[in-house]
C-alpha cells in the first residue's frame, strides 16, 4: 500500500530510494511500476536482509530484480554523501522513539529534501504510530516535516497485526500546490487488481480521510 | 460512526428503531439528529441496560432522552408483531455465530424490510466480523441480505480494541437506485466537528472503500 501510494503520487517515478526496508517487501512493490529505472535500498543491518531471504522469501524476492541496487549502510550517512537525485524516497525504518530516532528529525528531512530531483519529489515515511495511541507524537512529527516540506499529509493503512490495527504514514512533497491525496497515475481497474492485493486508487484517496478527532489535530493548517 | 452513517443515508429519518444496543450508545447518537421524532430501542436483556447505566453512564445517557422509547423484548418477536413503520433500523447485536444467529437470517431480514416506512428505508447491521478474519462469513451474510434488499453495501469503522482493529457493517436499502455511500444529509463542517468525535461526511464515503482483495469479494455484483 505505502509503496504504491508513494509512487502514484509522483507523475513519473524513475529513480526510487528506500531507507530501511530490509525485508525487501517495498522493493518488490516498487519494481511493479514500469516507469522505474532504478530502485536503491539502503539498509543499515545486513542481518535483516539475510533473515528475510531465509524466512520471508516472498517479500525478499524484491532483492532479485535487475533494477535493484542494494547498499548495506547507514541511511543518514548515505544521504549526506549522495550526489545523485531521486524522484521518490520511502523511509521504512523502526519507530521514532529508539535507534531510528535520527530518521525522524529536521536534519534528516533536510537531507531527504535535498536528495529529491525536483519539486515533484515525494518522500513517504512509514510511521508505525497511530491516531489512537500516539496522536501527540504524530503531531510533533508532522510539525517536524512541515519545517522542511510545504505539503505534509497523514494517511493510514490497515494492518491487523499492528497495535490498534493501523500503520500510519506521512506523504511529503516539495511542490506547495500538490494534492497527494489524488493519485497522479492509475492502472486500469483490471490491471490494478492483478498487480496489487491491497492498494487501489480509491483506497489511495480514502486512506487520507480521518475520524474527526484526529482530523482536527493532524489536518490543521 | 454507524449510527450517523445509517441516519445520513436517509433523506429524513423521523422514526428510528434499534434492535439490541442495550448500552445506549446508539441511542445517544440517534437523538443528535434533529429530524428524529422517536427512537425505539428493543433489547432482549434488561441486565445489559442496567449494567450500562451503572458502569457506562456516558453511553447510557441515551436512555434519558425524551424522544426515546425502551422495550425489553426479543427483537424478532417485536418485529413480528409490529404494526407501525420506521425510516431507519439499526441492529446492534452480538455476532452471527451464537445466540443472535436468528438476527442474521432471511426471515429476520424480511421482517426488517416489511418494517420500513418506504423505499428510502435503511437497515444497518453492525457486524463485528471483519475482512481480515471472516471474509467468507461476511460474503455469506451479504448474500443473505441481497435476497431481501436490492442495495447491500459493506463498510467498516476502525475500533482499536476489536480483533484486527475493525468493526464492519452492512447498509441495506429498499431503493435499488440508492447510493448509500454518499450521505444524503450533512452538517456544516463546524457543527459536524462539535456533534461527532468520529463521524464526518468524508469518512462516510471513505468507509466503503476496501482493499482490493476484499473489494473483489464483497463488492462483486
Amino acid at each position: 500500500m505505502i509503496t504504491h501510494l508513494a509512487l502514484n503520487s509522483h507523475p513519473n517515478p524513475q529513480r526510487v530510494l528506500v531507507i530501511g526496508g530490509g525485508d525487501g517487501g517495498v522493493l518488490r512493490e516498487i519494481v511493479k511500476h514500469e516507469s522505474v529505472k532504478e530502485a536503491v535500498l539502503v539498509e543499515i543491518d545486513e542481518c535483516v536482509i539475510r533473515v528475510a531471504k531465509q524466512y520471508l522469501p516472498d517479500m525478499a524476492r524484491g532483492f532479485d530484480h535487475p533494477k535493484v541496487t542494494l547498499c548495506v549502510e547507514d541511511g543518514f550517512k548515505y544521504l549526506s554523501e549522495l550526489t545523485s537525485k531521486f524522484d521518490v524516497i520511502i523511509t521504512d525504518s523502526s519507530d521514532p522513539e529508539g535507534p531510528a530516532a535520527a530518521l525522524f528529525g529536521v536534519p534528516f528531512y533536510n537531507l531527504l529534501s535535498r536528495s529529491l530531483a525536483d519539486d515533484n519529489g515525494i518522500v513517504v515515511t512509514q510511521c508505525s504510530e497511530n491516531i489512537w495511541l500516539n496522536l501527540n507524537l504524530l503531531k510533533e512529527f508532522r510539525d517536524t516535516c512541515r519545517k522542511v516540506f510545504p505539503v505534509v499529509e497523514y494517511a493510514y493503512t490497515t494492518v491487523p497485526t499492528y497495535t490498534s490495527g493501523q500503520l500510519g504514514l506521512f506523504v511529503c512533497c516539495k511542490n506547495p500546490t500538490a494534492n497527494v491525496k489524488i493519485p497522479l497515475r492509475k492502472w486500469d481497474e483490471e490491471t490494478e487488481s492483478t498487480i496489487n492485493r491491497y492498494y487501489n486508487s480509491a483506497l489511495h484517496t480514502a486512506s487520507f480521510v480521518l475520524p474527526t478527532w484526529a482530523k482536527l489535530v493532524l489536518n490543521k493548517k
